[in-house]
C-alpha cells in the first residue's frame, strides 16, 4: 500500500476518538502545540534552511522563496495562530435546528466534524500548522499534502507538533503529512472516495483547477477572484477613488482585490483622468477600452483576455458603461462570483447591483478587500469559497463541519 | 455544439431573470403546470403508451414497466405533487446571519438560488415533474437528463409544461430537458464546470456511482442506505420486533429501510427464535453470523459480502454482538452512514451510540424508515444526501440554495 493510502486510513481510525473529544482538550492541544513550535523554533528554522538550499539550487524565485522562509518571529506568529483558534468558539455539538413531530419523534439537528479532511498546498509551511489548528479544533483529521520544496520543514514542523499531542488527548494519528514529492500521491488522494470525506486546495488557480478537474472526493473550490469596482454616474469622487485604490493597490496579489474598473461614461467624463493620475502615481498599468483611451490616452488598449485575468499584480483594466446593465453584463461576462462592488449615492443602482450581480460577497460603497475570514469577524479563515455549494465566501470554522440528525422516539413505526 | 452545451446555455441565460422572480410568481407558474398536467393527461399518457410498448417489446421487467407508467391518477398525484411545492415556504432572501463590523460594515447573509441544477435520473416521468417543481421553486434553472426508456413521456410532459410556462412570468428556458439518448450527453453534462452549479443524480447506485467518479461539477451524492437496527439487552421486546420488522418490511425498495440487525447476545437468547418467526411469517430470508443460526437453524450463513450488500429487498443478515461497542464497530465497517438505530432502554447506551454512530440519521427507539423528508416535516425532498457537505439527510428546499454576503458600507476601505 501506498504512504498516502497508509497515513488516511490511520487517521480515519481516529476520527471517532477525536469526535468526542472536549472542546477544552481541544484547545489545550492547540496550545501545547504553539508552544512546542516557539521551543523547538531553532530545530525548524535548521529544517527550513535545507529547504530554502535546495530551492536556491533549483533557481527558484525570491517570491517563493520568501514565502517558504521561517525565523522566529514568522515562528512566533504561526503559534500565535493556533493560540487565535484555541481562542474561538467550537462550533461542533452546537443544536442547528430541534423540532417536534406529531408522532412525537423529537428531531434535533447538531453540528459534527466532518470526519477526514485531505489539504493539497503549496511550498508554505506555515499552511501545515494554520490547517492543522483549523482542522482539530473541529474535531477532524487531516491528510496534509504540501509542496515538496517545502518538505524539509514540514517534516520538522509535524514532528514538533507530534510530540507536543503526545501529551495531551487527542491522537497524534489524527494529523499526517505525505511526505511523498511525487505528484501521484496527490492524484492518489482526489480519488480517496470513503476515505477522505473532502478535498480542500489551497494555492494558486493551476494548483486548484488540477483539484477540480481531477477528484471524485467532494471539494471545496477557493480561490479564484476577478473582482469588479463599478463606479456609478452618482458615485461621490472622494470615495470612489478612495475605494477603488484601496481595491486594487492595498494587496494587489490576493484573491479580493480588483482586476477591472467599470466606470459609468458621465463619471469618466468628470473624474476619470484625474483618478488615473492616481493610479499612475502608484505604478499600476492601466488597460482600456477604446473610449477609456480618449481620457487616458497612456493607457493600452485591453483585450477580451485582459477582461477575463486574474494579474494579482499593478495591472487594472478599465471598461467605460452607458449605464448599470452593461456593468452588471460585463461583470456576469468576465466576473468569477467572488466580490463585486458598486460606489453609488442612487440608492435603486445600489439595490439592484446587490440583488442582482450573483458573487460570494457584494458590496455597496466599500472595498472588497474586505472579503476576509478575519474582516468579517470569524477569527481564522480556511478559505474563501468561490463555490455555492457547502461554504461560499469566507469559511470559518463552521464551514470545517457537517451536520447529524439525532431522532429520539418511543417506538414509534412508520405507517 | 451538443445539444446537452445548447440546452444547458440556454437555461444558464436565464438564471439572473429567474432569481429575481417573486415567491407570488413561482408558485402562480407551478400551479399552473400543475392544471395543464391534468388537463392534457391524455396527450401525456398517450406519450407514455409509446414508452411502454418500446419497454415491452425490449423486454424490460414488470417492475420497471410499472415505475414507467403514467395513467390519470398517478398524473393527477404528480400534479398535487407541484401544488404542495407552491405551497411551501419559499427559503430564497431569507436572512440567515446579519452582524455589523465596529468599522461600520453592515453585512448580511442571504439565500439566493444556486443557478443551474442538472438532474441525472432514471426512466420515471414523476422524477421530471418533481425536479422540475422544486428547481424552479427555489429560483435554479435545470437541466433534466431522464432514463431514455421515458424519452416519449418526458417529451410530451416538457411541452405541456412549457407550454403552462409561457403564460407566467418564469421563463420556460429556465426548464430543459436532453433527448439525446446517448450516453455520452450524461457524460457531457458532468463536466460542465461554469455552466452547471452541482449536478443531482437520483436513481440506483451504479447510476449516482458513475456520477460521482465522473464528475467535475460538484455532486450532492444520495442515496445508498445499508442500515441497521440495533437491539441492546435491555429493549422492550413488543418495541425492539415492532421497530425491526418496520425497518425491513414495510417498504423494503428504499434505502431507509433495514439491511441488517444487530442483536446483543442476552436478547437473542430470550427472544431471537421469536422475532425470527415474525420475519418468516412476513417471508423475509435471514442470513445470520455463527452464533445466529444457533437460534435460527433455518437462517442461511452470512457472508462479508452479505453485510456490505444493500439488499432492497426481503432479505435481512442478523449479527449477534456481545456488548455495544461491537455493535458500533459493526455499523462502522458496514454502514454507509445513512441511518442507524438502537433500541434500548439504557440510557447511557443510547447516548453513546447516538453520539459514536457516525450516520446522516441516528435513531433511538424509533424505526430508520422515518428518514424522509415529508416525515420530518419538511413538505420535499430532492433526496437524501449521504454525503457530509452541504446537505446531509433528507434535503428540503433549503437544499437548493446557496448564499451571498450583502456589504453596505459608507467608503470604507481596509488598512
Amino acid at each position: 500500500m501506498s504512504e498516502v493510502y497508509n497515513k488516511a486510513q490511520l487517521a480515519k481510525s481516529v476520527t471517532g476518538q477525536l469526535a468526542k473529544r472536549s472542546t477544552a482538550q481541544k484547545n489545550e492541544a492547540l496550545l501545547a502545540m504553539a508552544d512546542a513550535l516557539v521551543r523547538q523554533a531553532e530545530d525548524i528554522i535548521a529544517a527550513n534552511a535545507e529547504d530554502l538550499l535546495r530551492g536556491k539550487e533549483l533557481g527558484t524565485s525570491s517570491s517563493l522563496l520568501d514565502r517558504l522562509a521561517l525565523n522566529e518571529a514568522r515562528i512566533e506568529g504561526i503559534a500565535e495562530g493556533l493560540r487565535q483558534i484555541a481562542a474561538l468558539p467550537d462550533p461542533v455539538g452546537d443544536t442547528l435546528e430541534q423540532f417536534e413531530r406529531p408522532n412525537g419523534l423529537s428531531i434535533v439537528k447538531k453540528r459534527v466534524p466532518i470526519g477526514l479532511i485531505g489539504i493539497i498546498y503549496e511550498a508554505r509551511p506555515n499552511v501545515t500548522v494554520d490547517a492543522a489548528g483549523l482542522c482539530l479544533k473541529t474535531g477532524n483529521a487531516v491528510v496534509l499534502r504540501g509542496g515538496s520544496a517545502a518538505l524539509s520543514s514540514n517534516r520538522k514542523i509535524i514532528e514538533v507538533l507530534h510530540q507536543a499531542m503526545e501529551q495531551t488527548a487527542l491522537p497524534k494519528e489524527a494529523l499526517q503529512l505525505v511526505e511523498d514529492p511525487d505528484r501521484a500521491s496527490v492524484d492518489e488522494m482526489l480519488k480517496m472516495n470513503g476515505v477522505l470525506d473532502v478535498i480542500i486546495p489551497r494555492g494558486g488557480s493551476s494548483l486548484i483547477q488540477n483539484v477540480v478537474m481531477n477528484a471524485t472526493v467532494p471539494v471545496i473550490e477557493t480561490g479564484a477572484g476577478i473582482c469588479h469596482t463599478y463606479i456609478d454616474e452618482t458615485a461621490r469622487p472622494d470615495m470612489a477613488g478612495a475605494i477603488a485604490l484601496n481595491a486594487k493597490v492595498q494587496r494587489p496579489s490576493v484573491c479580493n482585490s480588483m482586476e477591472t474598473m467599470i466606470v459609468h461614461r458621465a463619471y469618466a467624463e468628470a473624474h476619470l483622468a484625474e483618478l488615473a493620475e492616481q493610479f499612475r502615481s502608484r505604478n499600476v498599468e492601466l488597460r482600456g477600452c477604446e473610449r477609456t483611451l480618449h481620457y487616458i490616452p497612456w493607457a493600452v488598449k485591453a483585450t477580451a483576455e485582459d477582461y477575463a485575468t486574474e494579474y494579482n499584480d499593478y495591472i487594472l483594466n478599465v471598461k467605460i458603461v452607458n449605464d448599470l446593465d452593461e456593468a452588471i453584463d460585463h461583470i456576469t461576462t468576465y466576473g468569477t462570483k467572488h466580490s463585486e462592488c458598486i460606489v453609488t449615492e442612487t440608492p435603486e443602482h445600489a439595490e439592484r447591483f446587490l440583488e442582482e450581480v450573483d458573487a460570494a460577497a457584494v458590496y455597496h460603497n466599500a472595498s472588497t478587500r474586505f472579503t476576509d475570514g478575519f474582516e468579517f469577524g470569524f477569527g481564522a479563515e480556511i478559505g474563501i469559497s468561490t463555490q455555492k455549494l457547502h461554504a461560499r465566501g469566507p469559511m470559518g470554522l463552521p464551514a470545517l463541519t457537517s451536520t447529524k440528525y439525532v431522532i429520539i422516539g418511543s417506538g414509534q413505526i412508520r405507517n
